[in-house]
């Protein structure tokens, strides 16, 4: 008896309890939506700068110098570190948003400069392109990053740094005005990424690349286009198997990742709501200029990724150098087995460029002004200079690496020789670098970037 | 001691209980997640008629005709439709979904031609401009919606329709190329929408509009644009004043749904991440023609609204009609107190363009086809036909009165005379028309658009 009472009872207990938790949480909903509204709307007096407002000129361009910015003394935390030492990060992709996350907002005065006003989670991109994830899902705002370390960000793009001046030249563009400024550093990181490599191929106007959330919606909508144009009665079937031929060229990880999800999509989502003609009519084809794709993977990945898509009829042309896009048209070079080399060509309704990455101007300028390093490089005396140099090698990728110069000039004097000989080892250790590089002229700057191409 | 030995039993049978069914749950997923992959890609033998693919030409300009289309045989159900009367939808906004809807996918061969392939849940999209709602939740793909009633959807602009031979005229824009084609019916249902009213003002491409997803997302943009632009230390204080000035010219339900969305964001959104110095120059401005906001609806939801404004400085202008909008101001002229009309105008950033709808260009030509109706009807014998007309009323809202014409020529012979007019109010209670317009020429088809417009 005792038991079938008691049982009840604790059954009672749980429900009271969730019913109790359940209108706990409903009522904790309301508090906090209650929250999130604001009565008080007054204007409150603002403290703004007159010289964030009017900043002076200066500079070699002699142009606005932006040493205070408007939200400067926004709060206290923010008036804290308004004379800190200045920290501007160039570009909000993986390198600048991994090291706010890690900075301490009490170190300095934070600034950061990017074109682009959110951070992209650039894995999940491919997904976005065929509607798998919500675009949105995928950026976060730059400005909740920032704010947790109390920095500012401005909406500009960096094109030139002075670095005996220490000013970053920015531009803002809006409608036919464009509107320079500096803005000066006392620490500067460079994140700002890079661009699409073009391997000189004509006609890559017809193409898409794969870089920016804007970039998958055009993708999206001219997938979408090309499906509701190939259900028409009035295209013709040489025109709707072109409309539904999708091409991919390079066998990277974006490529293919395309790929499998353009044919998943194709496979798991057109065929319920689409004709059925479209889905007997599509071909996906990625053109890989290697022997394999993936073929800076693993070869077992590599293998697995080809024998999968051969099994999706995904078609997978290799040793294939693309040579021109038309509007139409898909023209490649193929080395058959013997070593000839044929010229071939693929009717397309859609083209993805994803062949790996180069150099923006902006770091190809900055790699350029290695010339103004040698002028300021003494005649007489040992320097150790740290340099992050951005090369693109011949495979096509993009590679940073990180070394030190040790300048060495013949006309020095022994004493200052054996202080720098002897602080070089502690130095590389130190700065972390991988690699040191000795040189006794300034003319020897020159010869860098072959060296560091070099490499193995 | 029994209370204490039970009620821990309980709590395990409980707690095993969520476990099991936690773990349920996961496998139940992955079950479901397994279902969605399908591993058979052979292409299916597909039966595609040969009309649909080339179809024949004809009709008065001798376009292609789709009597067949790709899809029609592509399952029994749809093969069975195949010959059931043609039931053509124009448009997937709310009357062509709500009808849809409620199809019986037995009784006709559906098929539903829009240039848009969405149907949009229109009264949230002012939410969606400030990032309240994601765009992707608002809009729900038209094949999803078709595929339930067995219907076709041809991605495509209706421009013309031959009433005689029962033949939409379509057209497809592909690049620089047009093709058009007909589409047979046996009924047809016109839902194309309508436009935005220009109300005759110049430099409205200098506005925003708010009618579609991409619409929102243009909003979006520009309001983020704006935002930055003002924290930037290029940007001159009249200059920032005026990036930071909205003006929706409107008080309608889009306008003023639009400006409290906009207001709240302002308010709650960027107060936490954007200078303060933008909270403070922040203006909002709504023009209205007419006395008060809102002024379609109840009077004290009018009252409410206004006094709501006031409180959050969304400031309204009431009398007030827009001449001109200029890239960077918007010049109107308000009625004061004393009838007087006085010119002004107000620097603006960002302006809003929500005065109502007009007749879209199809609708003007089909209510022009009139004409045609009167070389249908015959010289000595009566008719009835059932209009739906669709006008602009002079206050600039767009109505389209269902009405029966009794045409009754003075040369009718007496038998059918008697016949028609015993029939006429069956007809009227059947056809459910509101009003019955009796004409005697069909001259007098000319004046039916005044007498609608003349009703009250």
């Amino acid at each position: 008896m005792a038991d079938q009472l008691l049982l009840p009872g604790a059954t009672l207990f749980y429900s009271g309890f969730f019913v109790l938790a359940s209108g706990a949480l409903v009522l904790a909903f309301f508090v906090y939506d209650y929250s999130t509204y604001r009565e008080d709307t007054d204007t409150e007096d603002l403290a703004v700068s007159e010289l964030a407002l009017n900043p002076l000129r200066g500079g070699p361009k002699d142009l606005p110098i932006a040493n205070h910015l408007v939200d400067d003394d926004d709060s206290p935390e923010k008036k804290g570190s308004k004379h800190k030492p200045k920290l501007v990060i160039l570009g909000t992709g993986w390198g600048s948003v991994a090291l706010l996350k890690q900075l301490n907002p009490e170190d300095y005065h934070i600034t950061v400069v990017s074109p682009s006003n959110h951070f992209l989670f650039t894995p999940l991109l491919p997904s976005a392109t065929v509607g798998t994830l919500e675009l949105r899902s995928l950026v976060e705002p730059i400005r909740r990053i920032v704010s947790k370390v109390r920095g500012h960000f401005l909406k500009a793009s960096a094109i030139d740094v002075d670095f005996s001046e220490k000013l970053v030249e920015c531009v803002v563009t809006e409608g036919d005005q464009q509107r320079h400024f500096y803005l000066p550093y006392d620490k500067l990181v460079i994140g700002v990424g890079s661009i699409t490599n073009p391997h000189g191929v004509k006609g890559l106007e017809n193409c898409h690349f794969l870089k920016d959330i804007s970039d998958a919606r055009r993708i999206r909508n001219q997938i979408v286009r090309n499906l509701e144009l190939a259900c028409l009665p009035t295209t013709p079937d040489d025109e709707r198997r072109r409309l539904l031929s999708f091409v991919v060229s390079g066998g990277g990880p974006t490529g293919v990742e395309f790929a499998a999800e353009l044919f998943d999509m194709l496979n798991e989502d057109l065929t319920k709501y689409y004709p059925k003609i479209l889905r007997n009519e599509i071909s996906v084809h990625v053109l890989q200029s290697r022997g394999h794709i993936l073929n800076t993977y693993d070869e077992a990945l590599s293998i697995y990724a080809e024998s999968r898509f051969a099994n999706d009829q995904v078609d997978i042309q290799t040793n294939s150098r693309v040579k021109e896009v038309t509007p139409d048209r898909v023209i490649y070079t193929q080395k058959d087995e013997k070593g000839e080399v044929v010229t071939k060509e693929l009717p397309m309704g859609f083209c993805l460029w994803s062949t790996g990455v180069a150099q923006t101007e902006f770091c190809q300028n900055l790699a350029n002004k290695l010339d103004e390093l040698g002028d300021e490089l003494p005649d007489h005396s040992p320097r150790f200079v740290l340099l992050s140099y951005p090369l693109t090698l011949s495979s096509g990728r993009l590679s940073v690496p990180y070394v030190m110069l040790y300048y060495l000039p013949v006309t020095c004097d022994s004493e200052l020789r054996m202080l720098y000989a002897g602080a070089k080892e502690l130095m590389r250790n130190t700065a972390e670098v991988g690699k040191i590089i000795e040189i006794d002229t300034a003319e020897d700057l020159e010869e860098i970037e072959e060296k560091l191409k070099g490499e193995p």
